[in-house]
């Protein structure tokens, strides 16, 4: 190609779309992946909302406690604003939970209940009744569990991405089912890949109109034990005495830390994770991880000697795990900015290494600006990966009203032999994969931020 | 070497020593190890012991159930005799137990009680030092630890044999030095080389005459959560509220099974495992497969056409685990017979594979009948290694009165782990590793008891 074709396509490509990124901004790019990888500080943000502040789930005094943690962290790390955004909510109390085998082999099940789960109302015995799947119960004839506890016992199985997830998360859901057939209580295997005798708890829902019953997860080992006893074809008989239950409202807060944009300040790029965690363990890679992450790429943007074009802002979400109610109250107050949120990406997955970059279908004028974070993001080890991923969790609300998305897809191979159990403990992160994800999102975050490139975000017509 | 040379070797050998094991023993051996590895039914009785039993602590009404299982099982099996002895014990009781931080960092702990260990009398609170040794703590002044909590934070290592919990279960015994110095409860880091959120008890002991004060085990994740708050320097509080301690008696049983020897009855093999487990998990590991290793291992000799010379006996002991109580009771049972038990080995070290094989110091006579066996073992990885192991732990009280023994060294790599932990349980066993332990214990069974050679075993002196 002659030089001339190649300015004239330069040329082209610069009046078709957005500004490339600048080679200035590219290298500060380069500078703050090996900054990050150098020791990017995430493992001591994760250490010390695990140490200082614990279980944290929404509601809870931790949750008053993990938001004044984040407040004074933010506040620590030179970002020009930390602000608060109210998230109000109706609270779960989880109280004890006690299972047995009554008969034919008594002993003890370990189980959790599940989020939003009703008690049993005291102790209760029944016979209970397996169904290899959710589809399997719900093909039972109503009527037909009339007293009966059922129990979903399909497992869950291991992947890189969240595909095993979704295909076994649905009988988290399967409460009203079994109420709908008669039964008194429902129980599942956890949705964990594990064989640790610890359950993975999870929110659930029950359906308008139906009878609530108590929803509860059996560990795996505890799964295969009442599998084999169910196996020798005598009735099989349990002890439930779960108290659980809605308790009020509580008023928590998504807490907010901002790098102001230089040029063009109303114009935002969106990174986060949430603060809150399930209250089994202490919430190291759900989302600890995430919440240093995030901040930790923020943190490193902010001490560059200047901001970049348009803002960027660090959320710390209140109460995803039951039901991404942070996310909601974001986009209910944020509802009328649609277009301003230029992109955004949540880190939710774990502390594993990002494999995958992609983003949500970018306009023909931002390709260009995409390929040059995507490769900006290569030497990471991260390949770019257009049309798969999705937003993270706390921006699905923004991105079901227009607003555009990156994921940077985390190794969750091992996610879910911790996720939503005791065992989700900072022992489990890896300071080293930390400081690669926080290089991904410092990489992201800058140059989405210094672009002046459209990514799609639009509000939905009415 | 000349053919009459030859000859005259093996007549010396013989004369020296016991007759050697002869061809048709020794095919008979290879036998019994193929049939095994082709599939030896250990796994199924595994399952049968955990699922229809599960945890069998000692003096708890699932001990009876344990006792019944084992003679129904054993009878099953094609034994000519299964008999019971008594055992008489003072019965532990685990109640509740609970911990949390205080301050600065409220949150919950995760612990349990030590076997044996007192009850912290109602809940208490405590200021708690850490020690990161045992020694640290024997080293510190007299009255020190008034009125706080003493805590000791050292990490068992990993290692194939049990070298990393010698050197660490000693930290167990630690609740009378630290009530000597004041302490009012004593916690240590579990005994275990896993990062699961789920503690290791284990049985301790207290120094007559010196105060009596709760003992319990932080699961590691947990003693890394309570080193890195101490670590900031600030005064760490916790409550503690255990509930345990001893209560009455209890007579359980060793349940034996035997195979009457065809031609020297009174002189007897002995193999076996543990009857009992710890409450926390359904003792899987520990030691369900110790008595389906060494039942399915005398169940195949059962069905050869004819019984070995000597007689096979297999032994379920009641309670080892809270102080070798079934084979300190068989000793006192059969404290006349030393010399007629000519070899024994018990399997309690978990699911893993035998990687060697050694006995107590035999005589020169012989060490050829132990080469032979050692040699019957090498086709399944089994190295021979003199000078090293020791007897199982309930033949011990038989060994420290004279009986020779043998030891089938498996790997424990993973085996601390799970040990004495909820997470003993079914699916930490693997069928094709029972098998190889089979194999070694049949070969060893067998031969020992078709051998008239003396091992050793003769009464110690008064």
């Amino acid at each position: 190609m002659k030089p001339w074709l190649l300015g004239c396509t330069l040329l082209v490509s610069v009046a078709a779309g957005a500004a490339p990124l600048s080679p200035e901004s590219l290298a500060t790019a380069a500078r703050l992946r090996d900054q990050a990888l150098a020791g990017s500080g995430a493992y001591e943000v994760v250490e010390s909302l695990t140490t200082e502040v614990g279980p944290r789930m929404g509601g809870t005094p931790a949750d008053a406690r993990a938001v004044a943690w984040a407040v004074e962290k933010f506040r620590s790390m030179g970002f020009d604003r930390v602000y608060t955004e109210p998230v109000r909510y109706p609270v779960w109390r989880r109280g004890h939970e006690r299972a047995e085998v009554l008969s034919p082999f008594p002993q003890p099940l370990h189980l959790t209940a599940l989020g939003h789960s009703v008690g049993t109302g005291g102790r209760i015995e029944a016979e209970v009744v397996e169904f290899a799947t959710l589809k399997a119960l719900e093909d039972a004839p109503d009527g037909s569990l009339e007293g009966k506890i059922a129990y979903v016992g399909n497992r869950m199985e291991r992947s890189r991405s969240s595909a095993g997830y979704g295909a076994a998360v649905g009988a988290r859901g399967g409460a009203s089912t079994a109420a709908r057939k008669g039964a008194v209580a429902y129980l599942l295997r956890s949705v964990g890949t594990d064989s640790d005798r610890l359950p993975h708890t999870g929110t659930m829902r029950y359906e308008e109109g139906v009878r609530q019953i108590a929803a509860a997860a059996l560990s795996n080992p505890d799964a295969d034990l009442l599998s084999n006893m169910l196996r020798r074809g005598q009735p099989v008989k349990l002890a439930l005495d779960i108290d659980a239950g809605m308790q009020g409202e509580y008023e928590s807060a998504n807490v907010i830390a901002e790098l102001r944009g230089r040029e063009r300040p109303d114009e935002v790029v969106v990174i986060g994770g949430h603060l809150d965690s399930w209250d089994l363990g202490t919430g190291a890679i759900d989302d600890a991880a995430g919440i240093a992450i995030t901040a930790r790429a923020a943190a490193l943007i902010a001490a560059l000697p200047q901001r970049p074009r348009r803002t960027v802002r660090m959320v710390a979400f209140a109460n995803e795990e039951q039901g991404l109610l942070g996310g909601f109250a974001y986009a209910k107050a944020h509802a009328g900015e649609i277009a301003q949120h230029v992109t955004g990406a949540e880190s939710d997955f774990g502390a594993g290494r990002i494999y995958a970059f992609s983003t949500s279908e970018a306009p023909e004028a931002a390709r260009e600006t995409v390929e040059q974070i995507a490769q900006a993001l290569a030497p990471l080890g991260i390949e770019h990966t257009p049309g798969k991923g999705g937003a993270g969790p706390d921006l699905i609300p923004m991105a079901q009203e227009g607003m555009a998305w990156a994921s940077l897809a985390q190794d969750g191979s091992d996610y879910f032999d911790y996720h939503h159990t005791a065992n989700d403990t900072l022992d489990k992160v890896d300071a080293k994969a930390l400081d690669q994800n926080v290089a991904a999102y410092a990489v992201f975050a800058w140059l989405a931020a210094e672009s002046d490139a459209d990514f799609g975000s639009k509000p939905k017509e009415p």
